[in-house]
Parts: structure tokens; sequence; C-alpha cells
């Protein structure tokens, strides 16, 4: 009997799909997509992060892929409901292949497949040990030769990276390079964590004082250990690097403090990195099969050339150096940005009694901090979320389970309630001066975050100095030169400084490879984030993916990780599977692997 | 119309007694409930940990206590399902009283209450920050004179106990105390623990080196931050003090590392202790209202007196004090004692090529870990558990909604399958001359530890050392002396010792009152711990709940806390809101406060 409901039809699609994925028929698969359909992939068909887009692709990437993969099943999870509305019908997938099982999130469309998500959660043989599978802890019975927990975790921090080596070693030790090592030691993969601060957690505890976290608690766990209950909605930077620490020292890192990596290279015939280090000062060399550059998206600092900035005798600091505000009570600052690190450290200045100018070279986005919680954040990441069942987990699937292709299209209605919402803070904002956008196509914070990781601010209340003059503004100008004592703007105006901020934002992390590996690897690599869309500082062409993030780059052996807590936690869990199925040997044939489009 | 299903009849009758409760009817109340009916109240309607047996004890508690808690309502919980079988419908309950909020458990037999659970969860106007009223962390808008987070945690712990008394004072730092103080924390009582240790889980990490905890994870959760998913199963005693030092920073506690207290005076008057501590060796004055020994109820060492021990030239050690196995190697050990340390520390020293000899001078209960895991905790604390969705938090309301008056009667049979399950085991120990029991009434290992907290062995290996020998065994025979190189059994048999361990257990908790405050106030207070069952070790007359462990003494302002993790977690919510409904001076007249009984 046929089931006309839409739960009906989808299990029937699904069901097709299943058949044509087991039987390895690329043709049929890509038969069951709309001609606009999208499929993507994290590391469970494709090896990479890959959203197909369209039958050809689709077609294409399922007969290279799908003798290599050997799909097992994939079927709809019983354990969740199908939702339809507006004539999308929604549903949560289970599948299988040959060596790995995960998840995925499906949408139909007019008896088609609108958009696939398929994850990879797990290699067969190499589950973690969670739950059922947790370790023992006390192994009962008896053996004279045994050690301790403590023992056995004191040679192994002994033994790793001098009688041993790491199978992986990941440079920065900010919460993505956590997060991924505490995935790693799950899935028994040797890993190393480098940091060049003396403590976890330091690279928080070393911004500027005011710093808290702009995005709110629900948004921000790591993977294992979620926050408590009574977590701040927005953690103060002090409070998020204790937890760093707490963090490292319970899931049992590999973490070496006080380390730095002064050189690295790759010898192609032994698949192996060759990378000198520096830990509390004395030269250890590190033979790892696989490198990971988790410096931060927010690493390397951004610094304008101005004429004169030899000639300025105040102070000069890039954002990133920026001690906070207590040295410059009654001192006059500059801030050249107009961006996140720009806006807080205009208020914790103002605050603290400096006179405060920040000048705006080009438009804003900026977003109220509540508004982006009720509007934009509140259906997958809040208390009501939770409430409603939707873990941060399920909410990190459903979030990916939108393609970037089209995700501009989800966010625009959001920036549009919140352009109602707000439409008298923006208009005493653009009274005041302020230059503001909402991104080429008005599609708000998110996708400039992805595009280009600059661009905006989330409003915790500098706007209000702004308006009401506490901060003072000069925007649209850019910077003629600095002078012995002021920032001069090309249109004359001489803003006196006794300290200058360059809230200028960072560069791409290909940046660092240069500095570590070669700038020869660095252009091999090239641009690390921004998706290709062609909107302002994101050049095309579209990749349809972060650009070399969390997935194989055209170095072997070479990986970048990075991003929001969110990113963090979600993206290292397909990073660790890939580093892991190397690791065993799995075949990893990867598709679709970009050459550089751009070299920073 | 009449709903004649179990369901029904139990939402009638918690109508009625909703009814009587609001109308503060207590010969009504009392009716509601069978002859020998339970009413067991942590904290909600008696401001005492409290369990009334029977119609007249009932009676008598509602009509003293019903027009001063002030009921004003107590339903079903429309969130849980009501269950029903062999005879006994069972319920969760929601409650109000004009204080505070709960949540309650009942058990209806032949139409009437056999069982009752009312706890008291929250106090109006106090509730916690958590979840929806989490703290928001960046304070958006701005204010020049606001201080960072960790501005404010820097000055509060700079001024608590200076400056600023706290208003609780809690000595001991281990899993009690810290539980305790996060709960504090939480409710905004300014609270300090103080720790002779060095670092938080000194407590653990100082311990025999073989130690593991003996409950499983899903049993040993602290409040607030649950162990992750992939914590052992047996956490050892280093990962645990790793754990509880992380738990300390993270919940902001005012922990005071290296700090003893030298005395305790309680000026009655002004209802306030001083207490003298020693921080880092300086002196320093506290007047806490309040006073919390959580000293451990494993804390204050049991040390046997022996002729001949001044005589004995080889070592001697409280278990307490045993560092570990590494220094006797080769040496002959005798460990006098048979309960869960002495056989870890045998194991341990076997292990290491020490000549070991257990003393047993009285019969043991023993256990195979697995099966009580198995058999007594899987239905409430396990993997198993958590999937049905018994969480920890339902799990110990489960578990605490059973009185002690008739525990014994649900425990017995569940030893009885344990013998069935393990009798060759058990055979052969009696066949290595150990001898066994099951308690008094064969109710097995928890009806033991909340009697008299000993007598017990969760066997986790040792036992097969002991069947095959490795482990030497003299038992049923007592200690007559020590010579200068030997333990004299009262048959005569010498015993060649290097070291002797005396796994001997611990006394009552307010010794430790005797000691820091005075013999007097110990004597006023009593014993701790027991339950007055007139089995061995726990004299009666029957209390029907543990005596003196987290309510109110004879001694005003002074508290008692401790247990294993479960308790720590469990009851420390009923000792904070206890002790924080005193701190906003709310009237918190007791019911049925106990003298003491036995002086230790």
């Amino acid at each position: 009997m046929l089931d006309n409901t839409p739960q009906g039809a989808l299990a029937a699609l699904v069901a097709d799909l299943n058949r044509a994925l087991v039987a390895q028929d690329g043709a049929a698969v890509a038969g069951l997509f709309l001609e606009t359909g999208y499929w993507r992939d994290l590391a469970a068909f494709t090896w990479n992060l890959k959203t197909c887009e369209g039958r050809a692709q689709i077609a294409a990437m399922t007969k290279a892929q799908l003798p290599k993969i050997a799909p097992k099943s994939l079927a709809l999870d019983p354990g969740e409901a199908v939702s339809d509305a507006d004539g999308v019908t929604e549903g949560w997938l289970l599948l299988e292949t040959a060596s790995g099982r995960g998840q995925g999130y499906i949408r139909m469309k007019d008896g088609k497949i609108w958009t696939l998500l398929t994850t990879l959660h797990e290699l067969k043989g190499h589950e973690e040990p969670r739950k059922l599978r947790r370790p023992m802890g006390a192994e009962h019975g008896h053996d004279p030769m045994r050690k301790t927990w403590k023992e056995n975790r004191e040679d192994e921090a002994a033994r790793l990276g001098y009688a041993d080596q790491p199978y992986v070693l990941v440079i920065g030790g900010g919460q993505g390079g956590i997060a991924l090592a505490a995935r790693l030691r799950q899935l028994s993969v040797p890993t190393i964590v480098i940091d060049k601060n003396p403590r976890p957690g330091d690279q928080w505890r070393n911004r500027y004082k005011s710093l808290c976290l702009h995005d709110p608690v629900w948004y921000d766990h790591l993977p294992y250990i979620p926050f408590p209950e009574n977590w701040p909605v927005f953690a103060p930077k002090d409070k998020v690097g204790d937890w760093l620490e707490m963090y490292t020292k319970v899931m049992e890192l590999n973490y070496w403090s006080s380390t730095t990596a002064t050189s690295a290279s790759y010898n192609e015939a032994k698949g192996e990195w060759t990378v000198t280090v520096l830990r509390d000062g004395k030269q250890v060399i590190l033979h790892p099969k696989q490198l990971v550059l988790a410096t931060g998206m927010s690493g390397k600092a951004n610094v304008p050339v101005f004429k004169g900035q030899d000639v300025f005798k105040g102070e000069q600091q890039h954002s990133s150096q920026h001690p906070g505000p207590d040295g410059y009570r009654g001192k006059k600052v500059v801030v050249i940005g107009a961006n996140n690190s720009a806006h807080d450290i205009c208020a914790a200045l103002w605050e603290n009694g400096a006179d405060v100018t920040m000048v705006q070279r080009s438009s804003t986005h900026i977003v109220k901090s509540d508004s982006l919680m009720d509007v934009c954040l509140s259906g997958l990441y809040s208390e009501q979320a939770v409430a409603n069942g939707i873990t941060h987990d399920k909410a990190d699937m459903i979030f990916a389970s939108v393609p970037y292709g089209i995700m501009a299209g989800f966010h625009v209605p959001q920036y549009d309630e919140i352009k109602k919402r707000d439409a008298g803070f923006y208009a005493a904002l653009e009274k005041a001066g302020f230059q503001l956008d909402f991104g080429d196509d008005e599609s708000g914070l998110f996708m400039k975050y992805l595009r280009r990781g600059s661009g905006y601010y989330i409003d915790g209340g500098a706007c209000d100095l702004i308006i009401d003059g506490s901060i003072k503004l000069q925007s649209g100008k850019g910077i003629s030169h600095l002078s012995e004592s002021a920032v001069v703007l090309d249109d004359g105006t001489e803003l006196a400084a006794d300290l200058v901020v360059y809230a200028t934002g960072y560069g791409s992390m290909n940046g660092w490879a240069a500095d570590l590996i070669s700038q020869e690897v660095a252009d091999k690599v090239g641009k690390c984030w921004g998706l290709g869309s062609d909107t302002t500082k994101d050049p095309g062409p579209w990749e349809g993916e972060q650009r070399n993030m969390w997935k194989p780059t055209m170095q072997p052996g070479l990986w970048f990780h990075g991003g929001n807590l969110h990113q963090s936690r979600h993206y290292s869990r397909y990073l660790a599977l890939q580093l892991k199925a190397r690791h065993v040997g799995l075949d990893t044939s990867v598709w679709g692997l970009e050459p550089p489009h751009h070299l920073r």
C-alpha cells in the first residue's frame, strides 16, 4: 500500500537512495536529487569536507567514490521524527560504510533530494571508549608488573616526543588545538600539542581585559565536557582560560606549554615531518606524520603599513598585543578599525578614563547581541532549544546540513527582521556618522564570518558610546600618515595620540605555514578560510566549503584547524577521524581536493 | 466518573493528600497513610532529615509543622509516568510550601500511602542561577567603575576571611566539602573551605597507590559537572584527585589549602563561632555563623592498642598512613584487618613482591564488584539506567525514597541472588579459611555501610590471592601482643614482620569535634553515622536516619557532612538549603532533633 504522507514519501526516497548507494550506482543516486540539489559530505563518502552541487557533480563524485567507500546502509533514524513544513520534508539519517558509521540529514522537495548531509562519526573497530565502551579504570585481578594510572601517564608524558614519536603534532593549544587533541586521544592517536604560552588558557587570559565570549554558552561547548548549567551566557576571558586549562588536564592531553616551533620540513618519501621545537628553551626534534596548524584563524596579526610609523613617538600596538586599558587613564588613544576588537577596546578604554577615537575606514556590520541570540541562534543554541531536546550535538548537525551555497538565503530573512526590530538603534548609529552594512547580499553576520572572518561587531554596549559621542568617531576616511604625536587622516584631520591601536585583523592561516615551513608550501596550499563567494574580501571561484579548513590540503600531512568554539567542537570530529583513518592505514582516497586560487 | 486504574487511584490519593496538607489538617494527612506507613522528609516539612514511621509519628509531626511550613501544593509530576507492579503503585511528585519548592516520590499500597518522600530543592526568591537563570557574564552596557570577573574574584578571595567573614566555614576539602561549597556558592552563601593538604584532591592522591573508586562512575558524579562519557568505571585515585582540583577551581570555591583549624568555640549569645586556623603557617581568626565538619566519615584513624607496640622494632602504620607498596619489596608485612583497605593494601604489596599476611579478627562481608554492579546498582546507576532515562539525579531520588526502616528488606533478595551467582567463589574463600558474613540480617553491603561504615570488601581481585594462598591468611584469631620482630596471635602463632599495617578503620566523626572544639560539645552531639539498627556496631535505639549527618545537631551551628560520592552529591543539596535558609533568616523550626544515645 502506498504511503502518500510526506513521511511515507521521504521513507521511500531514502529507501531508493539506500538501494542506489549499496548498489554503487552513482547515476541512480544523482537521479534522486533535484537538478540543483546539494550533497554535503563530511568525511563519510569523500574523505574530504565537500559539497557537491547539482546532479553532475554528485554523479562524478559517486562514480569515483562509491566503489571505494562501499556503502552498507543509509536509513531514516528510527529514534527521530520526520518534519514537514512549507513543502520541505526533513529527517535524520543513520549510515554505515565499509569502514565507518555516521549520521546524516536530508531535505526533500518535490519528491527529490534538495539537500543531503552525510557525516562520519566513527570508524569500525576504532570506536571511542565512551559510555558502554568506557575504560574500567581499576583493573581487577592482579599482576605484579602493572603500573598505576598515574605511573602510566607519567611514563607516556616522559616518552612521547623523545623515545616515542607522536603521530600528530598540533601547533597551537587554544580551543581548537585542545578540542582536536582530546578527540585524538580518545581515538588512541599519539598526539602532542605545543603552545608558546606558559599555561593552557593563556591564549584567552593574555587578551584585552574586557574580552568576553561574543557567542552564548549553548554555542560554545567543547567536546566531551559541556559547560555546566550555571556557566555564564557570555563567559569572561579568564574564566574561559581556566576552563581550557582544566580541560587539558582532565582530558589527559600531552600539552607542551612554553614551547614554540621554529622550523618544519616534510620528507615526501618517508611521509614524515621534521619539526624543531624549543620546549622551555631546549631544542627537541619531532617526527610526526601529520602536522596540524591550530594557531587560530585570528592568529597572525595583520598590521597595516603607514607612513610615519617610525616617526610616531607614542605607543603602537596591534589589537592582539593590547594589554587592556589600565595604563591609559587620561591618555589619548586612536583605534584604527571598527570591528569586534576595536569596539571592545574603545569601550574599555573609555570606561577607564582614556580619550578614545575610533577610525572607521569602511563600513561595518553591527548586530545587537540579544537580537542575534533571539532571532538567529535561539532555535538551535539556547536554553529553549535544550528544553526542546536540541542538544548542541544535534544543533551542530542541523546547522551543518544547510549547504553554504544556499545558507545566505536562509539568513537574509533573519536580518530583515533584525533591521526592523532595531531600526531606532541603527538610525542613531548612522546619525553618529557610523557606516553600516549587512554584508554584500544583506545576509548578515555569520556569512561575513564564513566568507572573510571580519567586518562585524556583536554589540554589547559600545555602540551606545559611539551614539552618545563618548567614543569619538572618524568615519569614511583613510589614514594619510602618522606624525610624531598624531594620526593624520587623508582629509588632514589630526588626531593627537599617545597610543595607536591597530584593530586591523588577521591574515590567512597559510601565513603560519610560510613562517614555519616555507613560502613555497604556503603558496602550494594557498589561502585558508573563505568560501569563494565573490563578495568583499572573499574572491572566487566558488568552493562551497571553507578553504583548507579541517580537511586535506595540497600539502600531504599538513592540516589547518581553527574557528570559533562551535567550529572547533564540530569540525574537530571530522579532522580527528581523517587523521585516525590515516593512522590505521585505511584507504582515504580524497575526492575533490582543491588547488589554491589565492595565495593569502 | 471514577477512575479505577492504579493511576487513577494514585491521583485521587495524591489529591486527598494535597487537600489535607493545604488545609494543615495533620490528622487527615496521617489517615491517608497505612498504619505502618513511612514519610521520609528531607528538609521540606521538618527542616530536618527525618523519617516518621507510622500514623502516630506522622500526626505528631504534621500537627507541629504544617502551620509553620504552610504547604501550597503537592501533585503528581505531569512529566513522569506512574508505575504499577506487585500491588504497589508509584509516582513522582512536585511540591510547594510557603518558602520552597521540591520533589517527592510516593508508593501506594491497598489504597493508602506506604511510603512518601518529600524533598526541598529550592527556596523561593533564592533559586540557583542555572539554565534560564544563569548569569550573563559579560555585562552589556558600560560603567567606568566596573571590574572584570577576574578582578572581582581576586577581590573576593582577598577579603573573605579578613575584611569579610564567611557565613559558613567548611573544614575538610574532599569531595564532601567541595560539593557542599559548590552548592553554597550557587546559593550566594559566603563560604570558606579549609584543608590541610597543599592541593585540592590530595585527600585522594595521598592514599595508597592502588586505590581506585570502589563504586562505579554512574554513582559518583559531583553536583553541576558530571563526569564525562569517557570517564573510567572505577576511577584511579590520582585521576579523582585531579578532577576534584579542577572542580574546586572551575566552581570558584574559596578554598584555603595548607590550612588547619586548631581550635573552635561557639558564642551562644552571638550565635557565632570563633575558629582559629593556620593558613600557610599564619594564624587567622574566623567568625562563621555555621561550622561544617566535612573531615570524612573515614577521617579519624582508629588505631588499636596492643601490648608491645612500643617494643616492636619495625614500622607500624594505620592504613590511612600507608604510602603504598614501593618500599616493601622482599619485606614481611602483617596487615591487621580484613575490610576494603586491608584487601587493597595486601594485594598491592603482594604485587610488589612483599610477603603479606592478613589477620582477620572477625567475619567480613565480601561482594564481587561486578555482581554488586549487575545485581544491586544497575537498575539505578549504570549505562543502561542512563539509556532508560534514569539520570543520576532521578536515581538519587528513587534511592532516597526507600525508608531505612524497610530498606534491608529490599536488599535481602539481591544478596540471595548474589550468593547463588557466586556460590563457587564464596565456597573457595571459606575453604581458604576466610570468615564470611552478609550482615546480621543477610542484607549485604549497603546496609553495613549505613549502619557501621565498615565490615566489607568489594572484591576487585584480592580474594583470588587469598584463595590461592598468595596472600597468607590468619583468621578468627585475636592479637596477643607485638614482640620486637613479630605480631603474636592469641594462639601463640608468631608472624614475623618488618611492617604492621593497622587497617582497623575509623572512629565516629564527633571525635573531630572533640579535638577541635571540646569533649563537651562532642558528647553533647554524640555519635555520628549509623541508624540505630541494633545490629553489630550499630547499637539502638532506632533513629531511622543516619545520626547527625547533613542535619541539625544538638550543638547549634555545628553540622557534619560526609559519606561516599553519591551521598556527598545528594545530601549536600539539603545541607546547603538548610544553611541558606538560616543565612536569609527563614523560620527553620526543626522537628525531631535527636538527643545523643552514644558518645562515640
